[in-house]
């Protein structure tokens, strides 16, 4: 059954089309959409068009950033220990751990993960851009990569691979630390994670 | 804490504008967006825009419609009962109806109900318009008014004020029945659904 409006269809069909959201909550957001301001809808309409055209991947880290901010806010940021590159998976990666407040070196973001079985080798995650700013001809030598992927087997078979291409360039490569997350109970932790967490255990 | 894109970040706040959609949602649904093809993004914006240049008020039935089917498909549909107006507070209401398969009817969206703390009276909610299809120059004349509003202060509110208006008109008015939803558990029911059905029993 149909809204007696082409328009509101259309809209409807295409708010379904987003991720986690069913036709019942799409009918909702156009319902929506059809009470706000016209001005207010432009904008929406145009922050859509401007994130295909405005945003680009960063020069150096291959980060989102926008056209005419290339190298992005990270890379050309001072008082940033520039001998230390954090390596992930996606953009939001990278907001994750600048939340911490902890992390003070560079990024360099994958878009992806070595996954043979979906036709993605190395090539296409962007190992090269990678590998041409660990030997940079101005600015400090990189000492220390993290690994900061997905702890799934495409994540690790990707750390392997990096660490086993850099081993003849001298650059440590480390990688994050699986164990218990903070807040969690020992009881309900699953078994991968613990022998994770007792195989990485630190002395006090 | 922000993407390094201030055109994703203008997204992320456009869909966290939405109603049930939070800053995480938000994030997810603009990344989502930003891997999408840019035609198919465009069909997306434009489906905004549509939406509040195309969208009108059928003249007769005020349900929405569509620029050049003015009036409604509905209101033009052949086969259909006009002597019955079904009276509604939103077009979703009427997708509920239509979906019952049950209603050959047709219908008048008040686009609202009277509610004196939101200063909502009459004259907002489209009384008149309902008042002028009641005694039409041409076609049949209308011979009932079926009250389908929701069952709060304001909707019940709003029925007991048009049904006053309209007694000297002779058009019978009627509301649809209150009680058990089908499926549910009586033992589950609230006492205001329970003592509303026991008042509107039948005959067998």
């Amino acid at each position: 059954m149909r809204y007696t409006s082409a328009a509101i269809e259309s809209l409807i069909e295409e708010f379904a089309k987003l991720p986690g959201i069913g036709r019942k909550t799409a009918q909702r957001l156009a319902m929506h959409i059809l009470h706000q301001h016209t001005d207010e809808v432009e904008k929406f309409a145009s922050a859509l068009i401007d994130v295909k055209q405005k945003v680009i991947h960063c020069r150096v880290c291959q980060n989102v950033t926008d056209i005419g901010a290339d190298p992005c806010a990270i890379c050309c940021a001072k008082g940033r220990d520039r001998s230390v590159i954090c390596v992930v998976e996606t953009p939001s990666d990278v907001l994750a751990f600048e939340k911490t407040g902890q992390y003070r070196g560079l990024y360099h973001v994958l878009h992806g993960v070595i996954s043979p079985l979906d036709g993605i080798g190395p090539d296409d995650i962007g190992v090269k851009e990678l590998l041409s700013r660990l030997s940079p001809d101005d600015g400090p030598r990189v000492s220390e990569l993290i690994m900061a992927l997905n702890p799934t087997v495409e994540g690790e078979t990707t750390v392997l691979y990096i660490s086993k291409l850099l081993k003849p360039l001298g650059v440590q490569v480390t990688k994050i630390a699986r164990g218990i997350p903070v807040g969690a109970e020992l009881e309900f932790v699953d078994e991968a994670t613990l022998s994770r967490a007792l195989e990485g255990r630190s002395a006090l």
